[in-house]
């Protein structure tokens, strides 16, 4: 029996061809298939790439595939529901076609089950938990505007507020000097025409910010109480994601970019949550998929 | 002796033609004429047509105009500059020709004289101030991401901040109801494909909100907090103006959309800042203009 898991995030789809036993007989990936960021022609075009790409390097043909396992980036609509499953009903005609999100799979991946939570910190940020009774919840995951906290995209976000704070104090900034540097510009009201540039997606370019943070956590108050907020921010998903499912010190894992290897951000969450180990996913994402599909399948 | 003075707002161009008087001749206003969100081509046409016809109503022929002053809002660049001078000179041949901000402006305007402070909230904010010395400065006027606490985006985005974070919680919030009802969605996850959909105005679409949460600062404990919080960051505006300007007890005036009449967060801002009496301006923004071209005029 051959399966297939696919992880699409917000910008780097993952595939992985796998038999019963999650033995891994293809692989590939591509970047990313968010259809509200880069469309639908191009977002369909590229899951199609990227499933070939991988059953051709796993030596399977597309209807000895038995189940599709898809978590997905963005919100879940009925309309987006129909147009992923329609993509892949095309590609893999006898395969049965489970789709959820990213960060249920992401949960399924780091535990090897759907039970526990899941904290997640890339250009977003989110947590997601199941508890004993199989009842799920997600907090945050709002975007930068809404929410986000602790997230590349708002990390880099309180980086400039800061800039644009010290800057109405006459404040001298070892933050703000480095992002002059990086962005090649003199002053902190050049920022203005830069950030608000029509055309370029914003978290991202705010998110750029953060690794310039992070790497100053240790050398300047302003980065150290960015990171310091952050952490507790998602500390706080956590915490009102347990209390919400009722789950007692609940088994909890890390998730995305920013918590994926120890830095100051990943490191300060793990103290804020009294982990003693560095919680890292028992199986990569798209693994998780497939486990999802192995078990909504019949 | 015939003067022209033009108020180019983020939303709206005011001009009028006066006598050395002051006395208003002629008055006209159409839409906005920031270059940066009409285009070039569309705010010339705009700054021409309301030009002509406030020189029509005033029966006075352009080459008999001495001066023109301009306060233009959004960044001041060298070619922005050049390009809006270019556009008064070809209308106005004979007229001396003197640009600047907005919030200069409005600060001439608001107290009769190129001294004092002006706090300003509409759709951003910014602190503008001159002190005997005739040193100037801004401070805030960052845009929402960067800052702007106080103005409308930033009222508008920390209610839906609110909103999803009572939406992690399930906590219930009358302020959420309101933006349910208004924008006709169900739930907080409905706002995240519309306040995030490309290609309409950030913050203006943020700045709708504000009118809801001031009409409910006083039967909401959400709205009042983003209310009272917004007035504590508008003071904080002037006190460091007052502060970096070595101004003792500085003349305070308010401007903007939300602080140009009594409301709660103009009259916390009052209170807070311990004006006896609502500061209005005692000119409008445009003769604001029209006394700044006369004190740079030859």
């Amino acid at each position: 029996m051959y399966l297939i898991g696919i992880d699409g995030g917000g910008s780097t789809v993952r595939v992985a061809v796998t038999d019963e036993m999650l033995t891994i007989l293809g692989q590939a990936r591509a970047g990313g298939v968010n259809p509200n960021t880069v469309g639908r022609d191009h977002a369909a075009r590229t899951i199609k790439e990227t499933l070939s790409a991988a059953l051709t390097l796993a030596s399977i043909r597309a209807d000895e595939v038995h189940a599709v396992g898809a978590g997905i980036a963005g919100a879940m609509t009925a309309s987006f529901h129909d147009w992923l499953t329609e993509i892949l009903r095309d590609m893999l005609p006898l395969a049965q076609i489970h789709i959820t999100t990213d960060m249920e799979i992401a949960l399924i991946a780091a535990h090897g089950e759907r039970h526990g939570v899941i904290v997640s910190a890339g250009t977003g940020s989110a947590a997601f938990g199941v508890n004993d009774q199989g009842e799920a919840l997600l907090v945050g995951g709002w975007g930068y505007l809404l929410g986000d906290e602790g997230s590349g995209a708002w990390i880099g976000l309180q980086a400039l507020k800061h800039i644009a704070h010290a800057s109405d104090r006459g404040q001298p900034s070892i933050l703000a000097e480095r992002v002059f540097d990086l962005l090649q510009i003199r002053e902190a009201r050049d920022l203005v025409p830069i950030i608000y540039q029509p055309g370029v997606l914003a978290a991202p370019r705010l998110a750029r910010f953060a690794p310039l943070v992070l790497e100053l956590a240790d050398k300047d108050d302003a980065a150290q109480e960015i990171v310091k907020s952050g952490a507790a921010h998602l500390a706080e998903l956590v915490n009102v994601l347990a209390e919400r499912l009722k789950m007692d010190n609940p088994a909890i894992c890390f998730g995305g970019g920013l918590l994926s290897g120890a830095n100051p951000l990943s490191s300060a969450l793990q103290a804020r949550l009294g982990l003693d180990v560095f919680p890292v996913s028992v199986y990569p994402a798209e693994i998780g998929a497939v486990i999802y599909a192995m078990g909504q399948s019949t």
